[in-house]
């Protein structure tokens, strides 16, 4: 067998797909799916898996069992853009291949990321990173209209440097992060994986998490038994520590929780109520 | 547009070509081609690229300057069949990605490397890490025999083992380098292109070079103008020091090679004269 | 501040410990500790983790959360002499920085692995990888007769061949997987957890969990904090995918257990009584 | 032995070396010098090095035939604080391990980078992504001026959404590119040279260079061997590809230069004369 052509895949090549005001995921071309997954995994243990008979099954196998390897076989080519802020934590999955647009050789477009007024909201007063209670709607509107009044002014600035001949790599100097960028970015199955796991968690940043889910939602067109393997084993599971592991243990023998710390036992409760881990 | 179908490349997909006594290299698959590199350039360079109209100028001056990045974005998966110790130099290019035959879940077969008696050369008196003169022929033969002989009986003893209920990752351990193993390898053309550079070098042990060589004519036929400019600009290429640098413009100028040192002087020249380096 | 000099660590660097018949792991080096990885982290979150005031409460907190990145900071180099067969395991862990003794450039040693007794078992019968039951001591002795007689004559043929000249990196081509090899590895902490995490598992194969084990104990003294942490929060650590959260909710509260597939209630019985993955 | 001490390098260990108007580069610890690179290479060719009595002439030699792995044995960790639109250049380099200061945690301080007049040039006409001619002063003073502007007002508001309780996640996306950020970067010396001979280059941007040249200039003190080889092996290198080869060798010989391609021409007499490739 040769390439791996998927009829639900093929329907979404190519198309946009809209991510926050001016930003989308574009899938370009996808490599392999379930069926490389599982034709990777049968080098490895050749004869050793013959009772393993079924595709799903063996692919559940080899991720409850971190056997990752076969995952990197399936590689996702995207086209994105999104604004600069999110581009800088995109980048940081040092796994992932990248040709960006550059601002040394192009003229940036006038397009800016203005959050709407539900995404401008106060600090977390629990979570150091994150976002907490929605500002009325005045004070919303005001800072919302203070971020369209800044990028204006900016862009201004940088047009007219550039257009009275300044080189662009310096007159983008003082654009804002808020700047949409564009970039192709390759990725194997195994470290898409990784980077969802982190990317779709409740703690990433808003404006990073809806790229994942469109992501997710992409990609189970080209390998729908991984990635709902993905989803009931990594994506939905949580991990116990040891410590939490003894606690357990007790409470299913019907003894006594023996975790004392107060924050050790606020995190152990919560992590059965809803899975998040504090 | 989407997938890279290129007629030259769909022609020998997913046949073996063999190399050494009993080992292969098929192409799985392949992402991308010529088209993908400049596609992927473009985003980068966008309206900057204008001018530079035609593609294969472009992957020309892509590789000349070192910007790597939209070869990264081609991809191939090889089926590989080689010896261990071959192998092993092999995976030291972490960039690949690899599944291969395990060992310790597979029974293996009885398949080994047996050089030609041209293959089985003297020691190098000059080249710490390479095969100088032939044996004569007498002598070649009576090693080759060794070989084979040894290469029975260690796969009698493991067979024996393994048929007597012992744990095929124990009973593995007396098999020699010389065995055949296998595995599915995924590597990118930019890093592919570095692997090449080395392992088609003179300097490469002949058996990992002939891997090399088929996989360089099997990827011409995906990318043909990447490959070409490879050949020009990498593979023959020769690159030369400061001080060699200020020799050669001496020289050209019609002054004195400043170059005193005896062995500096001989690497100068072999250089010129056949583009080794020393 | 600037070096990190751990006085535990001091005491037993440069010192080869003793794994397997005639393996060892020396560190030979180490960089950063357990305050470097805390350091790292005040970088990032700056003003934000003043309330995080213990350095062991941040790194657990760190590992808990996957915010892996502090612990790239802190690195180890290993001298380490293993059979080849455990190399081949331990070269996949790609993000470690390898330089191993060349067979093509130097005479290999006459040093094989040879298993105890106890070592040379039957296959598991449900584990395919795995090993099992003991064989009666005169079948094992029998085995272990046939590794050393094989090793003894395959060491023959090689020196022979080398001694007349042939070139070494042809000569060494039947030696055994049971060849000892030694390399310096150097690898950050981050994926060192990530390493010993998988080479710590009753899945991995006994030659290299003992290494693991050693190389365990020796960063201890490096990096107390981390090493305990990790022991908590990775090593002892089990992860319930959805399914089975789902049912230890049930559980928890009074609630029957809504797994009905035979094989998924095995799997989610022995995660809790042992913490294995099946 | 054990740790690499070097004097010259403990003196300027922790020091910070100013970089542009408000950034810096401080070395915060060192791992390995020269004596470490010769260490591991001499593991790995054991006896057969034994005639290269001398480290710099090893060194030397490793260098000159890309045997790299001895180099990615020294280590440094460097804090540095440059203009976001550096960094976003050197996270490109994914061998680099950093953390980064989060602006999702922390309040980001009033500190933005202000092109001195000087570097405040026209567009390049012949290099797509460079800068050429100086404006007249007066043209430089008001674009320098209108940075110094947005930067001010920018931060205004930012300050206020923050003390109005805004998330900073989301406060901070109109801050400009010209934001000073700092990190925590970790590099092996192998990847670092890498990273020199890219950013040492004329074509890189000016405000990454001064970067560049600082760290060079650093490094010297741990590895003064290592970096005097890289200087006259790759920074001062220059390549020719196998058309300009033959060229070399035709002129040398006395023979015409076959090259007849006018671009092609002016890219080899550039190399010779200058060492730049066009």
């Amino acid at each position: 067998m040769a390439h791996c052509i998927v009829p639900a895949a093929e329907e979404i090549l190519d198309k946009e797909f809209k991510v926050l005001d001016k930003g989308f995921v574009r899938m370009v071309d996808y490599y392999g799916s379930d069926s490389r997954i599982v034709q990777a995994a049968r080098v490895s243990y050749g004869e050793g898996t013959k009772t393993v008979s079924q595709d799903g099954a063996l692919i559940d196998y080899l991720l409850r069992h971190q056997h990752t390897s076969p995952f990197e076989q399936v590689v996702f080519t995207f086209h994105l853009k999104m604004p600069i802020f999110v581009a800088r934590q995109w980048v940081r999955h040092r796994t992932g291949r990248m040709n960006e647009v550059s601002a040394r050789y192009s003229i940036m477009k006038d397009e800016f990321y203005v959050p709407e007024l539900s995404c401008i909201s106060k600090q977390s007063s629990d979570n150091k990173q994150g976002r907490g209670e929605l500002f009325d709607k005045s004070q919303a509107e005001e800072f919302q209209a203070a971020f369209c009044a800044g990028q204006k002014k900016s862009y201004e600035v940088y047009k007219d440097m550039v257009d009275k001949g300044a080189a662009r790599e310096i007159a983008r100097i003082n654009l804002p992060l808020a700047l949409y960028t564009e970039f192709y970015w390759q990725m194997d199955l195994h470290n898409l994986f990784h980077f969802l796991k982190l990317r779709l968690d409740s703690h990433a940043q808003y404006e990073i998490r809806v790229y994942a889910e469109q992501i997710l939602e992409i990609i189970r067109t080209v390998c729908p038994m991984a990635v709902s393997s993905f989803e009931n084993t990594m994506a939905k599971s949580v991990t116990f520590n040891g410590e939490e592991m003894e606690a357990l243990r007790c409470i299913l023998n019907g003894q006594k929780n023996p975790i004392q710390d107060e924050k050790k036992l606020k995190r152990f409760n919560e992590k059965i109520k809803t899975g998040i881990q504090l």
